[in-house]
């Protein structure tokens, strides 16, 4: 490619990402928009197109998220309901302890802004992902996905966030043997006791 | 009670409070004391004692908390573990739905400062009381708290303090009927699957 069709200068991509950052901390991931981002960022909308595929790639990257978390937990689901509170929590504290969830963490850490906008997308797009890749009903799905998300935002701000005892020295090996029982409730069991007798 | 025998002015007892708060928001509750919250707000420490008949009660003062949560918990959880999950969730959303909780989730929201002081708090002293007045033993109560903390503190900071859907728009009767029994078997229920099967 010539010099003459660089789509931007050496440090567009840099200030498209600042902006975004700044865009999903004020405005959420739902209502943050590519071409808001394009504005501010003084970029035709067709540059962010070019570096990044959509807004949910823009995301991660403006987050330093180097995968997918959507789609790890969208394989993680469609295995099946069969033990998928086991394979979720333990999915789940893999990737918090990873070299990239202690980094992110520790982003999280130092500016809570950055927790205000993963919560929320952690809720909406990955809790979503796995509701419909198990092919939870509509009306069941808003119930189990409040409760997962009760249980996973309890888990990953108070334990690895602020980093409050017992829950955050309680060993790995205890903490996914107590949780898969209650994540496989929360996915596959029944809600009503009262539905369960009939 | 003669002016001459007045134990301090009489903005005293609020310097003690604001002192106080910051103690508390900056070392936590467990590493505040009453020696060093008297020094920084230079008065002798007999006269804090003369205000706040302990850390406890300094501590909810500090925050405006009208009420005393361990004595709260240990109320309900005394009854016995029948329904204790269901008791414990009802007394808890009444609670945060009330005037006073509605109050205390605003002054977090503003200043998230202020949650995280009253995070650990809730698990060191609202849950602590929680097992001991429910006799659960020692090397248990460990892992049975940290999987109340991860419900519990999941369930304020994301429905009250983020206000994140759906479970800050889930219905209050659906989230009692469906966290009473995950809240029941995370307090009585075998956590070990493997051990209820001998």
């Amino acid at each position: 490619m010539g010099a003459g069709r660089r789509p931007g200068k050496p440090d567009t991509r840099g200030a498209i990402l600042d902006v975004a950052r700044e865009h999903f901390v004020e405005f959420g991931f739902a209502k943050t928009s590519l071409r808001g981002i394009a504005r501010d960022a003084g970029v035709d909308p067709a540059l962010v197109h070019h570096y990044f595929a959509d807004k949910h790639a823009l995301f991660l990257a403006a987050l330093s998220i180097s995968f997918d978390p959507v789609e790890l937990v969208r394989r993680v689901a469609s295995e099946g309901p069969d033990n998928v509170g086991h394979r979720i929590i333990t999915t789940a504290l893999t990737m918090w302890e990873s070299p990239m969830g202690v980094t992110m963490l520790g982003a999280m850490r130092s500016d809570s802004a950055l927790f205000g906008v993963f919560g929320p997308y952690m809720v909406e797009q990955i809790v979503k992902a796995a509701m419909a890749a198990l092919q939870i009903t509509r009306d069941e799905a808003q119930e189990r996905a409040s409760l997962m998300q009760a249980v996973m935002t309890g888990l990953v701000f108070s334990r690895y966030i602020m980093c409050v005892d017992p829950l955050a020295s309680l060993p790995r090996e205890l903490l996914i043997r107590d949780l898969a029982p209650i994540l496989q409730h929360i996915i596959t069991g029944d809600l009503d006791p009262r539905r369960a007798r009939r």
